[in-house]
């Protein structure tokens, strides 16, 4: 039948801090593509820094909506794998994510969404206390590819944990004042604060006052800022790396001044 | 005619040293994808170190099996080269390998297997001294996968090159003795131990005694062991690296207690 | 009809400096894919060096001819995103390129070839000063992909800017003198010298007289010559790596010595 086609052909997505080195990766497609072998299987990316779930929520945040609707989002860095925190399937923006439940959803979650705890056995490949991206998530995603309700896989859950460092700015008259949450492989380092059609000509951070230019080559050699095309506020270099330059770290505080 | 059409959309799966910076992984997809346009390209891994034989075989043992049976598997780590090293196409529990016989099929030879020598010319893209990854291993495997018989590509192999590090162990009545075989991305260090049932509640690693628990987060920030998904003795610290903090390596020695 | 669907399932390939860490080629797949859930996309390499428009300009000249005629390629290294700089599509020996027009397309330019401007805003995402690749490159591709016509995207562009640093050699009677174009992985160094059926027994590297082999493992743990599967030579040490051992680097002269 057409519909049960095109539901089998759907894209599967994949986000890990597994890298690229061991067969963790390609064992989880093998598992996959067992179950499903008209799956569409897209990296998001598995260069997630070790445990690193706050990160992974960020990149999850900011690729799954170019999906296409229905896409299925596996996002898998489990520093708590084998004890009792729940697995999840969620259903939020015409999005499924197949995750635990360590906050890697935190930003993908908007209501009304729909959460169910991974508990039915029948669809894992085993049980497994040390890799469940293998074992219980990539075979939960394949079977929910195939069209399996995701009632099938289990009960709905509740008090799903989230992160709110992205929501954490504090804003007054004159200004907006966030933090780095995320820096680039071009040393370039995102920060929680969206102007949002405000005009802001200046940021500060570590005692330098940055101008805010409209792109990258327009203000070469030294530090400045620009509004991502994400619509945060970038700190970067053109042709240089800002977060070895000026030794930027996520959390560090920047101070957006709104214009008069 | 729908079983060739179901043939010639077979799984290829690729495990190199070639790393993702150079042209060469693209240029094998390009070469397989020209051949045979319906082929699923799946990677395993292209981050083995160079020239790292043995690491490519426990990498390629770890992961055939999670595909489905009839996939074809090119595993290119060929330090010899352009040399008289044979080149092979060997079927083994129903899996397809596609691979120069330096020992990285080690591992996925189970008898009966049947073996030939990538000898026909007619499938190569061209001869080549340098890059048979591209120019000998990627054609014939995408001519495989369109269904070419596997006798057309040469004649019988024999004295197939094998390393024998994974069964290297020494059982008596109440210890395995064992080494270290595998690292990976975490710094986990994978050991040639399977306990197979038995129980065991210590190993030794470097003087050191380290309990074995059933899941990572279950014995946080010191070093520890558990029993891997794939049934093999894996050091760890769990939220550290157990390779930078014991300076472990492969081929040190782990011995593993048996319960009395 | 057969032919527009064998039209949508047309490979995309893609090339930047973009790495795999972060959401940026996630988003560029997931925004061809919700164009044309048809398109096969192909990695060729992230992992230029970032702003290294060189070295993207010689991996795609390797790669591009590996692919079936009617691929589209989307190379994006692409350091003045957001200025003037003009983009483009480029259809040259049966192919279609994507990118930046910045130098990235030097050595896929064939007389007769035709390129047009993207300009047209409709086929865009959005507008984007800081991530055309995502916004820009990524959706025109698909939308090339799907059938839309070359005229539709802008109009016929001029004075396309050109590197000529491969052809950048001096022959005489008895040698050719040119230099290192790119380090592979390996640590081997690839010149723009091509010999092209001329005999050559000997070059010179930074006062090193080094033999020209035919294979990699004939001349083990010493500098030496090949003449690499695309025709370049090639300076390698086998098992060794040429580029850490003999601290070369790009653009240093190599001196080919013809035979007599």
């Amino acid at each position: 039948m057409k519909s049960s086609e095109a539901l089998s052909s759907k894209i599967i997505t994949l986000l890990t801090d597994f890298a690229l080195k061991d067969p963790f990766v390609g064992q989880m497609k093998g598992v996959i593509l067992s179950i499903n072998p008209h799956a569409k299987i897209v990296d998001i990316t598995h260069e997630i820094e070790p445990q690193a779930v706050e990160d992974a929520a960020f990149v999850l945040y900011e690729s799954f909506h170019y999906f296409p609707e229905g896409s299925i989002h596996i996002a898998v860095v489990d520093p708590e794998v084998g004890s009792q925190r729940k697995a999840l399937i969620v259903k939020s923006q015409g999005h499924y994510f197949v995750a635990p439940d360590n906050g890697i959803l935190s930003y993908v979650l908007k209501e009304p969404f729909y959460a169910v705890c991974i508990e039915n056995e029948r669809y894992f490949l085993r049980k497994s206390p040390t890799f469940q991206g293998r074992d219980v998530f990539a075979p939960t995603a394949a079977w929910l590819s195939k069209g399996i309700e995701i009632n099938e896989f289990g009960s709905p859950a509740k008090d799903i944990k989230v992160f709110k460092t992205l929501y954490d700015t504090e804003k007054s008259d004159d200004k907006i004042v966030g933090k780095i949450v995320y820096i680039d492989r071009f040393g370039n380092a995102i920060t929680n604060i969206k102007p949002e059609g405000k005009k802001i000509r200046q940021i500060k951070i570590k005692e330098l006052i940055l101008p805010v230019v409209s792109f990258y080559s327009q203000y070469p050699h030294k530090p400045a800022a620009v509004i991502n095309s994400d619509g945060f506020i970038e700190i970067f270099i053109y042709m240089g790396n800002a977060k070895e330059t000026l030794n930027l770290e996520k959390k560090q505080t920047v101070e957006a001044f709104l214009d008069g």
